[in-house]
């Protein structure tokens, strides 16, 4: 059995075949027209801009094109550039035809593109605008609901719809159920009609229901589009004269049991199930203005470690199934993080600091919604400090090597103001809030100590790390710990990990991965979706799907 | 293939073969000794106090009967008949020959009697004291974390632990992982410990970890549990000389396609894999004070009606897998509703009337949680009204038929000051809140109209009801919605449902049934759990489980 070839989530403009991307001023237009002939596996034409993995890695390179190198963008247009269809969702014979992980994985990545553009939304004031010039279903209205506006095209035939109850036996998997009620709106049993239709709903009823912002003739649709995207534009904080940050390509080499860049390695250890993500930390020579960072470009520190990191965790979670912990550790001056982290706090608000904070802000989400088990290992050299300190923040347990006999030595960890706020999880919460249950005389204690480094004992007293062994125990205690966690259930200890990493408050786009999802993962392994006669199985085969009427 | 009897959820005191009922003044004791030889089904024994759906049968009856039997006790202590060993969690073998149905609806049982405790102690002032004496494992520390308090016994053994995933490969699934993190507030990466390892933690540590509240030693222990115990009681709305209202046995008949009792009839159209649950509204006669309902006891018709409903949901979730979609009915005088619903009102802060209306929060919110399909039928002769409108509400959709030119036979529905606030759902919102989303101004405008009988045509005006066919249409419509719901996927139905039914707000228990559930869900389907070589099947047989590594 040859291994399809892995995938990789780095593309450019050069090379999409599904989206076009046009900048006008403050506006961005991304026109869907899906080239049937360019899946990404074989077994499957994308007709109908229906769309698998590789139109949504195109997505996700585009919209951060559009962050990084288009900065006067305001409002993004998505539409597509086909006639009568602005996108018919996943494409259903690829989903036959993938396996669970794959499936699941494709639907966190999908989400995950969803939730950045919320993301950008809500923190970075770039818009979203979904004119929906066709019929949209399934994945395509999902597309749309996560956007900021829905303008639907009233030509007696566009609906949209969630047609994957009745057609497919299978749940709309990328946050459609909760964008509608959550997000829109729309009164649960109205929500309950429409999810168990095929034909969707069009015109002013979609609008009465809540499920499209708005509706205009064809005649009408494209000033329609062109008032609404210039209102979204209107009070946005994106600069407006900035210069752009070029992408460039990532230094990445891969190797057979290895992924190389500049400030990321990720070493595999197969025989173990073990994969090292090892971070370098930043020199301590950093460009300390908004002008020497701009000519650093996607050089300067921060943006190459969040596309270097992201990167990172596509790949291993993509092409990776069987490496079950991924080990953080970090290597370099944590003075020269704490001074980073001093200018990432005085240029928050400017162009591209807040840019690239948002892009290490979606990086470090990737990781709470990461199906592996993450241990931060604190070693010596290591600079857990503040914005790199959020990578133990978001794993499951950290080991922090205590030294108490070699004073210069002893690895150290240190909170910076970062740590309250600059990064949070899609909770609102920062990670030690989460950490702490919000508990507020614990925080401030906290508080009143950044800048200062501390030992494994002092972060073990604080509650900062799990546990301190010192040198004699540090080998025994951490191996014994990765032998343990590889020999359970893989699939309990998603399950319990995600439990424990969201623990507590529960916002939209948890209830996306967290309610939804998880009835989706279910969903997809029942017989009645996956089995030979499953509504997933025979959809398109002329077939009608046999169930099993048992209700669980 | 013989099929087994039907699960009875009726039993009393005289028949339990698991607790032992022991009540001193304001302190009842519940002991635990489960009989080896009593499990529900054949196939495994009980040992160690591990419980199957049979044991909690008995303890859901127990806490009802100490609910409206035993109106002085405040604080309800649980602890073990059995020397060294408290509860060791659902029986593993159980789950091990069990249908993948039966597993779940175990757990929701289980879940809806731990999340009962909880609801007394939060509403009704009755205080739950878990007095730990022996090992606590999976399940057993499961039903302490539901109580208010946690004694453990310090002897140097006896441990509280989760140990589903290392040792079973699957989650503790009746709230163990989300009252660890919600409630209990153990710090996620301690959480992470706990729960993979399976000797669990004693003493000292499981005190500091926030596993448990306090330890004793075992001379100290029954003296430390008689402190707490009236510590817990000391603040109780309990009624201080009441008289007990005795849970007299239901009149039921069960006949092949019929479930009949007083106020409740439920047809089974197995064919169309229909249900019809037919609610009848009390008589225009009711006891109108504290005294005459005192007098009726059981026979009181909301106490009857809640009764019966709850012993026909469980009945029918257990017994009756095939049938897809409730269809929920009332018949019945309108106004006797309205009157009924003011008596509920005055005397609300009353016993026995508090306690009953508690019953009736926890019937209905059986329904939020029922992997059925619920459609309201708002007919001629109906009395959707007040507490009876809960029905309809809790439904996925109701169909109000209209009789626009019949004045006096045109069925109608309406609101009473019940439908704000008297049912919370367990997110806290009453039904009406859940479904305008909170909106303020909407529900100020319902408030006012109370007491007012509304139309098909006003009620969905105002977006109570989802549809308002004539008779014409009547017929047709709900043929169809019922024809097209049963052919559809019926798990797809369950996580549409579940989505719909809880929009927005989340709290601690719809995140054990939306998160927690829902993982356990996909996990028990799973072949690393329940494939021949799956952890939950050879457990016990001294073999070691083989998994597919791959993390999904």
């Amino acid at each position: 059995m040859t291994h399809p070839p892995p995938v990789d989530y780095q593309t450019d403009p050069t090379r999409y075949r599904h989206w076009t991307l046009a900048v006008d001023g403050p506006i961005a237009t991304l026109s869907a027209a899906f080239d049937e002939e360019a899946g990404l596996r074989p077994g499957y034409k994308l007709k109908l801009n229906s769309y698998d993995l590789g139109v949504d890695i195109e997505l996700h390179d585009a919209i951060n094109r559009i962050r990084f190198e288009h900065p006067a963008v305001r409002t993004v247009v998505i539409t597509s550039a086909r006639d009568r269809v602005f996108c018919s969702g996943a494409n259903i014979y690829m989903l036959g035809v993938s396996s669970h992980a794959w499936k699941v994985n494709f639907c966190k990545f999908t989400n995950e593109t969803r939730n950045g553009l919320e993301d950008s939304s809500r923190h970075d004031g770039l818009k979203f605008l979904a004119a929906v010039n066709g019929s949209c279903a399934g994945g395509g209205y999902e597309l749309a609901l996560a956007c900021d506006r829905i303008l639907l095209v009233d030509d007696r035939s566009s609906a949209v719809s969630l047609p994957e109850v009745p057609l497919l036996g299978v749940l709309p998997g990328t946050g459609g159920l909760t964008r509608v009620t959550d997000k829109r709106h729309v009164r649960p049993d109205l929500a309950d009609v429409f999810c168990t239709m095929s034909e969707g709903v069009r015109g002013k009823k979609a609008k009465d229901w809540r499920l499209v912002d708005d509706i205009a003739k064809p005649a009408q649709f494209a000033a329609k589009t062109a008032e609404l995207a210039r209102e979204l534009a209107a009070d946005s904080v994106r600069p407006t004269a900035a210069k752009p940050v070029a992408l460039t390509p990532l230094a990445r080499s891969v190797e057979p049991d290895a992924l190389r860049y500049q400030a990321v390695t990720v070493s595999i250890d197969r025989s173990a199930r073990v994969a090292t993500f090892l971070v370098q930390g930043p020199s301590d020579v950093q460009p300390d203005d908004p002008e020497s960072i701009l000519a650093a470009g996607a050089n300067w520190y921060p943006l190459t470690l969040s596309r270097e990191l992201e990167d990172a965790i596509l790949w291993m979670r993509t092409n990776e199934l069987d490496i079950g912990v991924w080990l953080l550790k970090t290597q370099g001056d944590p003075r020269a993080v704490l001074a980073l982290d001093e200018i990432l706090l005085a240029y928050r608000e400017t162009w591209p600091v807040r840019e690239t904070v948002g892009y290490l802000r979606r990086t470090f989400s990737r990781l709470d919604v990461t199906s592996r088990s993450l241990f931060a290992l604190i070693e010596e050299g290591s600079c857990f400090v503040g914005s790199l300190l959020e990578l133990a923040l978001a794993c499951d347990r950290s080991f922090h090597l205590a030294l108490p006999d070699d004073e210069t030595k002893t690895p150290r960890i240190a909170l910076t103001e970062v740590n309250f706020g600059l990064y949070p999880t899609v909770t609102g919460q920062s990670r030690l809030q989460r950490r702490f249950y919000d508990d507020g005389a614990m925080l401030q204690t906290m508080r009143a100590e950044t800048g200062r480094l501390f030992s494994a004992d002092e972060a073990f007293m604080l509650g900062l790390v799990t546990s301190n062994p010192d040198d004699i125990d540090w080998a025994d205690e951490t191996r014994i710990a990765i032998e343990e966690r590889v020999a359970m259930n893989p699939d309990a200890l998603s399950g319990l990990e995600a439990n424990l990493r969201f623990n507590g408050k529960e916002t939209m786009m948890t209830r996306i991965f967290g309610r939804l999802s998880t009835w989706q993962n279910w969903i997809f392994q029942r017989p009645n979706a996956v089995g030979e006669k499953g509504a997933l199985k025979v959809y398109g085969r002329g077939a009608r799907p046999e169930f099993d009427r048992e209700r669980v």
